[in-house]
């Protein structure tokens, strides 16, 4: 056990093993020492009759009903919405595909899948279509990977305070979904490359026409036209019956409802890409197509909105993810960056997919200011929050990958603070 | 190209890129072939005006209404329901949860989390008892595991003759999750085990009372109180608000709705592990606490239930599995196990967990037997139907983990056969 923190080893936790949970149990809270039972269980009234029948697509428990997503509404100046994750909630690295974040520039189109086509034209040998039921005769691949919004955690980089949000308003509009579709190379090759090619131009069949500009190397690499996500078709916020899926870039390249690519040799510099996801740098230079997103990390629990009932132990944990790869480490300190103790990468460690870290701590009821930092395979690692800020414009929202602080304060609260 | 079969290795596919889809196009359905497209996209309907809001918690598209799981439902004789995973439609190895298989003797209980205990008791040094809450103060693991109820494909042991059923019935009691909770040894430990300690009887809060005797090794192993799957609470059908999990273990054993664990020195042979989960071997004698399920795989496209429209190009894929650890390989046949060609494990191959498989395939229209066998690490293979058979008393249906036979007619009709 390290002196200068509260965090404890795994191999510490496990030898101590239940004396860690109850040696001390004056210090705990009643809701973390199991309580004595002195009285045989008693038969509660669910097991004297039998239960209901099962439902054929089965929902949530109604106890449940407030684990939901927090919607940022359309209002008489845009159609923008913003449907943003109860990581707080979530464990491990599957988001429910009924909590996966969603941002809609122009709304959730209806769109009936026998009247939906994917056309591939430009720079092409021959121009061809095709319907969602044309693409599942393609092999289909995919995997695990988290999507994460251009504009996650935008508060953070945008307003000179930090804004006393949760968690997820702050950094919800990431998840984590088992994707499946047809490779785009399949397709490109199948259409035929013109030797001039370099970019392609996707179009959603939304009312916004959202179109970005991609490089046609990441559409040969390990792009697809997603028509799975989680073990079933795709829900219609997440572009039914088809999405342009990219694993490890901004969320808005990997277009929904996707309807055009048009292979090009030069980027179209669309409304999108020079209007709202292009970035200011602290010299006023544009740095425009920054698709990959960065290495990142947010401890979920605690996080601002929670509140510790009382000093004791406590199971850190968290979400880490990079666009470049996979996670080699995260690092957690509880002492605002002083000093870093290695956590534990819990469950499968996938390529540009969300990783779940924990570290068993014990709080000792005095103010804290609780970090993590994750690095990826490439040793790239998250930047401070003043270290973000001086790369980028003042007021810069998009692609802000800051080590998250909570503030944990006498009473438990847990708040964001920079 | 392999002259023996229709299967195509994956080099021979990608080298042959879009010649291999297209060259002989006159062959292909015109559904895989792409339409030409001659005139520009015409703009639907939904790109006019704005699309609608999204929902708090995200529902499948209505076009997709019919993807929902068979119940085999209550009657007058019995409370047990079955609900059969739709393995058709699932692509990758999570299943929605929604979609989840279920297995319930007598039905789903409503359960108010606030009420709901469970209590370790027997040879311990105290006895101690836990909610949901509590629960969740401890540190949480598991992982991305498959379940299989003990008699899933059961028609296929049972009768004499192959059943004209779809791959749905036949094989559908099986699903993949994330699943999350509480590692059981915290519990033991904190409990306190006498040292005589060697089975614990864990019971449902169920009107079954379902009691299954667990051996104490399997708990301090990898066993967990699962609180979460796929990222949310554990549906009320999966055993809300918390059940056993025993990774690769028959599902009768994770559980659901755990209300108590009693430490004892010796299996208390419940109803559940004598009347249903014991078998019968061809010699007569008894082979209880058969645990573990055997290595197997099912070819879910094409499967029974299915039809190929034309003959031509298809891409093969299906599930496999084994309770004993991660699957090796799995090798594919067209005529009926006489060649086997290996297919390509597809996305993450993880512990105890559904693995995907899939290898392009040409059909050349006459009929054909469609195969697929499972080996996993420790080189488990899966038996033939004679096999199986022959090692089984007659009219046996648990631990059924045969090489499935799929038979494609002249007609492209795909049916159940032995």
């Amino acid at each position: 056990m390290l002196k200068t923190t509260g965090f404890v080893g795994r191999r510490d936790f496990l030898k101590a093993g239940a004396t860690f949970l109850t040696a001390s149990s004056a210090a705990l809270p009643a809701t973390l020492t199991a309580k004595g039972a002195s009285a045989a269980p008693k038969i509660p009234d669910n097991m004297l009759y039998p239960g209901v029948e099962d439902e054929a697509y089965g929902s949530p428990s109604p106890h449940e009903a407030g684990n939901v997503r927090k919607i940022f509404p359309q209002n008489e100046k845009s159609t923008l919405t913003a449907s943003f994750t109860p990581l707080h909630t979530q464990k491990g690295i599957i988001t429910p595909s009924g909590l996966h974040f969603g941002a809609h520039h122009s709304g959730v189109p209806e769109i009936d899948p026998e009247m939906h086509e994917l056309f591939i034209h430009g720079m092409t040998d021959r121009p061809l279509k095709f319907t969602a039921s044309d693409l599942m005769r393609y092999p289909l691949s995919g995997g695990i990977n988290f999507l994460e919004c251009g504009g996650n955690s935008a508060p953070q980089g945008y307003y000179p305070e930090a804004q006393p949000m949760p968690l997820q308003y702050l950094h919800g509009l990431v998840s984590g979904s088992e994707w499946i579709g047809v490779p785009v190379k399949l397709l490109l090759q199948e259409a035929g490359l013109n030797p001039k090619a370099k970019w392609v131009i996707a179009e959603g069949a939304d009312a916004g026409f959202l179109a970005r500009s991609i490089p046609l190397q990441k559409l040969l690499d390990d792009a697809i036209i997603a028509l799975y996500q989680n073990g079933e078709r795709l829900r219609p916020a997440q572009g039914y019956p088809m999405r342009l899926f990219l694993p490890g870039w901004e969320g808005n390249t990997s277009i929904k409802w996707l309807r055009r690519l048009e292979v090009t040799d030069r980027p179209a510099y669309t409304r999108e890409e020079s209007r709202h996801y292009s970035e200011t740098l602290a010299d006023g230079s544009i740095e425009g197509f920054s698709m990959y997103m960065g290495v990142k990390s947010v401890i979920t629990h605690p996080s601002a909105g929670q509140v510790l009932p009382d000093k004791g132990y406590y199971q850190v944990n968290g979400l880490a993810w990079s666009g470049f790869g996979k996670i080699s480490r995260v690092e957690v300190s509880d002492d605002g960056g002083k000093n870093w103790v290695p956590a534990e990468l819990e469950g499968p460690v996938l390529n540009k997919s969300l990783t779940r870290f924990t570290l068993p701590w014990r709080w000792d009821g005095s103010p804290v200011r609780l970090q993590s930092r994750a690095f990826d395979e490439w040793d790239n690692v998250q930047p401070t929050h003043e270290a973000w800020k001086s790369r980028y414009f003042e007021g810069s929202r998009n692609h802000y990958n800051a080590i998250q602080t909570w503030y944990i304060d006498a009473q438990g609260t847990v708040s964001n603070v920079f």
